[in-house]
């Protein structure tokens, strides 16, 4: 492609684009095509992706069996952009997620597109849980990510993002993940108690917004029980229950929603990264059909018909979710990672690992630890990236559709980079 | 395309959709194929689409010289998804974006890719306002529309719309827009007035946020001279000025900002909505150099590098921006509709218009006659709709690139329209 | 009095005290006893008392009329502390504000003791506007003071003390009170238009709270018409009006209320400062009987049952309202002050004034002569202090009672130290 | 007294007062005088007083040694109101403070005078800690007690107190009491923990409010080494630690501070109730003196200086903190009281207590069965109340001054309700 009279450098960047950028500062490189698990560079160089986008690609780059009807769809003119029009596009998306995804399940929710990235669907969802119980108040957890949009940002637990609010956030108070206490305290005593306590000063709440498990936050992994008493508890307090599934969901965990194991059903969900299934810019907000109690236009947005979105959507879940090869392929991926993990942690101290399905981290005692592996890592031509408060995990999101040898190449790397910098 | 067993059909949407849809309320077709400015439904019936979903298809449906570029990358499994990782196609959009617009204008800016749609540039301008200058409070204007999530809500006009939020919106303050009191009150009056009174109980404000035509709000115009007095303001109490060209930038007004008549230099602007060319998801922060103040990754997001937008958008600068041509066009374009409303205006009482550029409202009296013409235009395969508080206002937006038969075509349907409801 | 071993001395205020203290500035002698409109010091230098702590003195200084029924009261160990308890002195009190203050003007108030003091008051009825609309918004005024706890500080236009929240002051919008353009703008003409677009942005307030002259604020008087023009915006729209009364009730401006001369009927009424009678805190909120929909104990308070103040303000009532004597002579007195004021302003340019009855403002163009007439009255023996944004103006409040010769004595030390200051 | 024609009946209370009064409603009785612990009606009934206007009359009603000194000062026509001007006998009230109080507990402080309710010293305390440190969040406990205006009442627990705000309460964040958790949770596990980690999403806070005894709350007493570790927390956080002594200051709990027995040193405390000695209005915030960055006047109010509370307040300084011997007594008689409470609870089941120095509850399994014998106390004679977020508390607040005799008769009749009750 020779669309510059000069190639493309990092000095662009460096000298056009915002101070906020933050990705490129770990992976310098400037990247030009991809496929599956493999991204190539200006200068041919390769690297192995485990990171996919952060979650929003879930099946590869430029998934051969989505890039087809993609191609024809943009070929014979189909519909682009549509605001909430109808269009043939996104009526194959709705009935190919009713079809494939909710029916299956015996899920009954209304679907809302309310613009076309998480944070989107979280701030609707705020935003109904407020309009259909009258309350204000949210209740998040510790070390949650819900976007960086005020309303969003009020929920999410990161201080370095919520100073960016630039005002006080408030109408949100953060509750303890599991675990939090390192299994000392028991679930929920806090949370219950200051609920039942007319005196405890604790605004009531509308609704308590969850991930399952938490990316950004440092992979922790909310136990299915005690999602099922988060579950029972919002019921009996006639609070609503959202989760959160933009990143784990569309079987990042090894089904389709991240709830599923836990049997739980919540009143809303959010999806977006992997839903458009190509990387394409799409999130959904799933809505109790009771709940569905908006107003024509009350939520809006430009980009809510995202139809090339619904094309790679649509046929992502066809390809993907038809039978559950896929969904177990995420199991076995995961408990081979596990494994892989759990050899790193008995050569060395100071190393654990959690995570569930294709979502794994390696937690460093040592924070900054965590930050070398990732650099020494992308010398050798791996991508993967910290989360955690103290960044203090090397978090891992392979593309789902990984195949083993790409998988075993990738956990090789990370173990010698984890060795070197241990060592 | 055989992509259901069953054709779409609107049953789908009323079954599967939240209630929250809206055009399609309006125009209950299912839209199949588009092609510049006409639209095809799945009964093959023709659309003249006066409406360019909402702004987002300045270059209309389909563009082919946007097509092209298109298609050989995604073809060629050019990166589709990549945060806001260096990528080739990143740095030629930012390349054109520096060569054929800001250069040529004397424009100095940092571009932020804040997310990729309006509402996410508002609020990074709106964060990065509050954190430069210490301050929470946001001057906004009446009947201004800039999103709906909450910061972006929060100074926003709409009360419906500001009713979906769930809780108190607060840190803005509205001030009247130009022409609020009909010429009546001299401008700024008041704003200037509580500005300068130490006792007026007005929260020092850390900018202000204004567009330059008010699309939603009904096709209000600010004069270039108000806006020039607004620029002046601000510099003069240290107060940022935001202009939020999301619909009336790349081209709308007849320059590709639409603050260049006016010869002001904002700190901030934001695009979105045809930025991205081909209806892609995609949004910009411009950024005053010195008020470049990030964090590295202090406002994030997933779909900030959607590429397949950075190819059409960078493939539209270089058709469109490489000269003036489609900005004569659009200035010649504007006239033309404005002289068929002086005629509408000279047949009919109690109709009015206002606009610049190719953003026109033709204005009613009787504001339900507004919708009911646009109902009348549907039924004659035309699309438009209406703004302004009372839904008193027929916008037209249609896409720039339209050409002299259409647009009589949409006219002349339109003026029929007219007829049949004030008749 | 041999309190101390040692005489009182500004020392031990400037050792001991917060730097947050203020008159004491302006007038440091060390006060020991007061008789009417007399103040001596310590060292037995006397004072002419024109700013009668703040109109909290309207009947003087230690009043026979009430000293005796309060000395008497005390040595009878009369109750003195009794939370909302029904007590003899309350019922008096209460008796005594219905017969003689509001039965005879047709008023019907339920009366709330909200705490003792003004800003008590003002929050109470706050709390109960909003609690009886549903809506959080209020509307205020430029200019305004309604005191410095959270709420009443919100409504409060002084910039100083609104940044002494430390926390931003939502739910509160300024309007422009009477006259603020200086006659150019007609009344009500940006609040009647933002409250009927319903895409200007304001919250729908639940209450305007507004004082008929604007003491702190500078001695801004509304008119009659003004005034009836808002009652009328409220009623017509639902708004809630509050008349926050707490210095210009009690006769301050010729009427008990202040509102009597605009033949206005406020939904909510707060009055402390003189309501005491005797310089003891007290303070009512009086709510039109349907809206006092208050839950037992909703909203508390200590020292709601200041019984000496009901002794004190129940014989100041009875002395002073049981016929119009003093009224009539507020109104002679303010006109006397007037004609001062003209003939100083005949003197000497850049000088106006303004006020009502027995508030009185001596308005210095040039702002900081203000300030140094104030310093030169204290210096020959008279209090006086400044208001408005800017300190610009001189404000008179002597105690209603005042005789024809402190009077004078007082208007001349006054008009040498304008000789003084502007010669 | 013939102050009114009629005699004064309960019905002029419920024809004129608002519905908000509420002690009232469990004490009918029309009080007419007060000496010591004995109140006495206008029908000549006695009661004995165990609640002391909520620990307003910590010396009992109508002290003869603060009497006499109050008489005296007014009949001498010693100032009454002085804003915050210098007098006699606020320079008598700083040194009394200064020497009796701070200097022998080797405590620095500023003295501000923030208006003459708790209220107004918890909402002064507030402002400069969030002006002190630039945050604006507050750390409050389940089933604190600050007060009724807005900025209290965000840190108040009371859900039905919290309702009448009208508005969202925030910049707050309740953490739990000492023993919230009956010993099961660690103390500031969760404190903490959430302080700890930066992705916690709580907002960093400027300060730290407790009382050291709850009263309102439920007679919840603090450890000492609780207090201690929360002290060590916010010195080792750089967060301010507010201790609101309103209710347990001025000897309650057997030290004049409740915090002395900790050997805590807060940087901010708020006085009032008793610090006025005689029921009158009075409040104290204590600054530690570097947070003294108050501007002049950026705090006022009307009644800062009531000045026959400066009277009273001095002399019971005089008369009651010369020495240790009250401290010794109210240690003495907290003792006697508990020994009661002992013995009703080894009489009852469903019965315990708690409390320190002469705060003491009596815990009801039964919560009804408090306000039960509050009644039943109430047609004996006996004044008590009930607290507690279920009022299952009967709160003992006697005056400290109470004999040994009188305390028997009361705690004799409050055995009798009890008996009578759960009998």
């Amino acid at each position: 492609m020779q669309l510059l009279s000069q190639p493309v450098t990092s000095e662009i960047f460096t000298d056009h684009e915002s101070e906020v950028r933050s990705y490129c500062r770990s992976w310098p490189a400037v990247f030009s095509r991809a496929k599956g698990v493999w991204l190539t560079d200006v200068d041919g160089r390769r690297y192995l992706d485990f990171f996919a986008g952060a979650g929003a690609l879930n099946y590869g780059h430029n998934n051969p069996a989505l890039k087809g009807p993609l191609l024809e769809y943009l070929a014979r003119d189909g519909i682009t952009h549509s605001l909430d029009m109808y269009t043939e596009a996104k009526g194959e998306f709705l009935t190919s997620f009713q079809e494939l995804i909710l029916d299956p399940r015996g899920l009954d929710y209304k679907v809302q597109f309310p613009g076309p990235t998480g944070t989107n669907a979280v701030e609707a969802a705020l935003k109904l849980a407020r309009k259909v119980t009258g309350r204000e108040s949210i209740i998040s957890f510790t070390n949650a990510f819900h976007g960086m949009t005020l309303g969003s940002l009020s929920v999410t637990g990161n201080s370095m993002k919520r100073a960016g609010a630039g005002v006080p956030l408030v109408h949100a108070t953060p509750m303890p993940f599991d675990n939090y206490f390192g299994g000392v305290v028991e679930d929920f005593h806090w949370f219950e108690r200051v609920l039942d306590d007319s005196g405890s000063g604790l605004n009531r709440p509308a609704a308590v917004i969850v991930e399952t498990v938490q990316g950004e936050g440092g992979v922790n992994v909310a136990r299915a029980e005690w999602l099922r008493a988060l579950a029972e508890l919002c019921r009996r307090r006639e609070i609503l229950l959202i989760v959160d599934d933009v990143q784990m969901g569309c079987g990042r965990t090894g089904t389709f929603f991240s709830f599923e194991e836990a049997g739980i059903v919540p009143d809303i969900v959010t999806l977006s990264k992997s839903i458009g299934g190509y990387g394409m810019p799409l999130a959904l907000t799933l809505i109790r059909p009771d709940l569905d109690v908006w107003g024509p236009g009350e939520h809006n947005g430009t980009f809510r018909g995202n139809n090339p979105a619904f094309i790679t959507g649509a046929a992502a879940l066809r390809e993907y979710w038809s039978d559950d090869t896929l969904a177990r392929d995420v199991v076995a991926t995961g408990d081979r990672i596990a494994t892989a993990f759990t050899e790193m942690g008995e050569t060395h101290r100071g190393l654990s690992h959690r995570g569930r399905g294709m979502v794994r981290g390696l937690v460093f005692d040592d924070a900054p630890a965590a930050a070398g592996v990732c650099a020494a890592a992308f010398d050798a031509g791996l991508l993967v990236e910290t989360s955690g408060p103290s960044d203090e995990v090397v978090k891992l999101l392979p593309p789902l559709t990984i195949g083993a040898d790409d998988l075993d190449v990738g956990l090789t790397v990370l173990a010698q980079a984890v060795d070197e910098v241990l060592a």
